[in-house]
């Protein structure tokens, strides 16, 4: 087999390529699912992959799928990502995982490299959940976690559009029948999303396994009322209530092992500086690693806020708005990442992911990992999102040595 | 001396008239301050005024000042208070004084009572600071707090009008010169816009001073990032620290006695569930009837305030938004008020006020005092605030009983 590798500066001018669609500012990128922009990107994918005259597949909820035959019939190994961003991110979330997987295919089409199994490509629909809700539509529903009606009646979060309507109107209501969908393995190149990586001066992150999460929402009716003239005790305030209940969330993240927290919608009503708030509603975004203890700490948050909020004699509400377990990667694979880091002289870190991917659906499917690499300050879904050339050149040979290993 | 009592039915009358300008819904009132309702609320009264035949004068501020001669030249008894309500407020908050003092004046003058000082009635500019900031504005410039040019540019909160053009476009730009103003005394009947009285089962509140009222904007800079992938000790959690400061301020009101506090406001930014708060702007309203503690509790809140600030390395700052001193009412008055309810057999009980008034202004004038009747389950600044009839009666007959121990 012959060793040519993927060309890193034609992979780094079609991320400059890509960035132009969607432009916001000088470095950002806004490219909402099923968006005029998005359209674009997924055209320009197209063209590129068309060269390469693979078999081309769109399902029902406008997941893009290529395959390259390899030597014998089997299920496919696919790397794969998502092109959508958030309103206001940067170039590398998703579009590194999904043109690095275009780099690896092209090296093997023009090198002719030899390869037993088929190996494919996927963007995902709607990885980022702005637009439409959930977030990773597309690979949930590979993973045979939705169905084509649930998804085609779901209108975006602004209420004005629905989504078999958008993926018609930009070409990606595709016909692909799902049930003869098949996966020998899935890899995914991403960005780290944190900071670990860049502070402990690694190059390449194994990730083991995404943490499990848990949205709740929390709703407090309390009572409006004159600031001044109402006496502490007769008070029923919802701030305080919410403001004790975001207070111990970050208690729990220091009592709880691996626990992370974070309190990132609040909204007060009246909203006025002399009159006892009335409503909140906030969240609260728990991860863990481990699934038992996610489940102590979201029981024990819940418990302490239904105390407090009868302590005040306010009302409360908790509702469930995400609940993923944590998600194992394939070991083998995870192994092969260590290894072949270690043959290139990579520093390597195993780690969970924090933050969710198309990668923890198709652990539903097939062996799957992801490869991290470090992302600048941590930063992502910013316009201030940098992973440097010699990063994303460290993880493109990772990926491809990885893909040949599962392709043999 | 005649004891002719003034007419309760004529005052609930003209209560029910003076609610049609600015109806909302089947029981609320928005008569926001220079607004055409405003206009035509200061028409009405000046109508009924007409028929009394008194010295009348507008200042260059709209405060609306009538004076009817006593049988000794010196300066008046006044009674006041405001027609402007908030934008959702009730028939009684600032109208029962103007009217009370409209029936009062208008029995002197119709059984042709006898009295010494000259009596006047004030309905004052922009009471609420709903429109226009701040609020107390005419009887903060009749006190000499402010002056007419201040005022007088003064644009409206919305940025969409001036001052001064609402006050001519409205017919109520003076020039009245208040140099010349004098008062004797200063007496405002006013619902409580508290609990208390009717909790206590109690008739009439004899107000013996207004609390200090702190109002500080706490404005905390953190960093936006990813909830799920930066650790914990790595965060700049916006909302975390104002969780804390609010937790902290409602200890403080255990800690200190007669302290209120209240956390009304509260924006996040960007308010996303899976993102580090990176701004957070919330407001903390602090009362207190003594001054000395009131700054006790604004230090101890803001060292607080700047120490987790520091422990979470988010920046912060603290605008002072209101600071108001407590104000001391005229004991002479305040035990006339109580002597007059013991006299009527009504229960009565010495308070603070929790709101501000004009008649806190009017206290750095002359000897004034405030005559408190029970809200209903302690509402104001809302369609539901209301009054009973009977408890209306009672605040009008001691009005009525002690601005004629302040005549003689």
């Amino acid at each position: 087999m012959k060793r040519l590798s993927p060309d890193i500066n034609r992979l780094m001018d079609r991320l400059n390529h890509l960035a132009k669609i969607g432009t916001v500012g000088t470095k950002g990128v806004s490219r909402l699912a099923l968006s005029d922009e998005d359209k674009l990107a997924r055209d320009l994918l197209k063209s590129w992959m068309k060269d390469l005259k693979l078999d081309f597949h769109i399902d029902p909820v406008g997941n893009m799928i290529w395959i390259k035959k390899g030597s014998i019939d089997c299920p496919p190994v696919f790397i794969g990502s998502h092109l959508d961003t958030v309103g206001s991110g940067g170039r590398y979330d998703g579009s590194l995982g999904v043109l690095a997987g275009l780099e690896i295919i092209q090296t093997f089409v023009e090198n002719n490299l030899h390869h037993e199994k088929p190996l494919g490509l996927i963007n995902f629909t709607n990885e980022e959940g702005v637009r439409f809700t959930p977030d990773m539509m597309g690979s949930y529903f590979l993973s045979g976690g939705s169905n084509v009606p649930e998804i085609h009646s779901t209108n975006s979060i602004d209420g004005k559009v629905n989504l078999r309507d958008e993926l018609k109107r930009i070409g990606y209501l595709g016909d692909y029948d799902i049930s003869k969908f098949e996966a020998g393995a899935y890899l995914e190149l991403h960005i780290e999303q944190g900071p670990v990586l860049e502070l402990e001066n690694t190059n390449i992150g194994a990730v083991r396994m995404v943490q499990g999460i848990s949205w709740l929402e929390f709703i407090i009716h309390g009572e409006a009322n004159h600031a001044g003239t109402t006496p502490m005790k007769l008070r029923k305030d919802a701030s305080y209530v919410a403001a004790s209940i975001i207070q111990k969330a970050r208690l729990l993240t220091h009592e709880f092992e691996g626990q992370v927290a974070n309190a990132g919608l609040i909204e007060a009503e009246p909203n006025l500086i002399n009159v006892v708030t009335n409503r909140v509603r906030f969240t609260v975004d728990l991860r863990n690693p481990d699934n038992v203890t996610l489940r102590e700490v979201e029981d024990t948050l819940k418990e302490y806020a239904f105390d407090v909020s009868k302590m005040e004699e306010t009302s409360l509400e908790i509702n469930q708005l995400v609940r993923l377990d944590p998600v194992a990667f394939d070991e083998d694979i995870v192994d092969s990442v260590v290894n072949v880091c270690l043959h290139f002289d990579l520093s390597v870190k195993e780690m969970p992911s924090g933050a969710g991917h198309d990668a923890q659906m198709m652990a539903d499917v097939c062996p799957t990992a992801m490869i991290f690499i470090p992302s600048k300050n941590g930063i992502s879904h910013s316009p201030e999102e940098f992973s440097s050339k010699k990063d994303i050149e460290n993880g493109l040979n990772v990926l491809f040595e990885v893909t040949q290993t599962l392709l043999a």
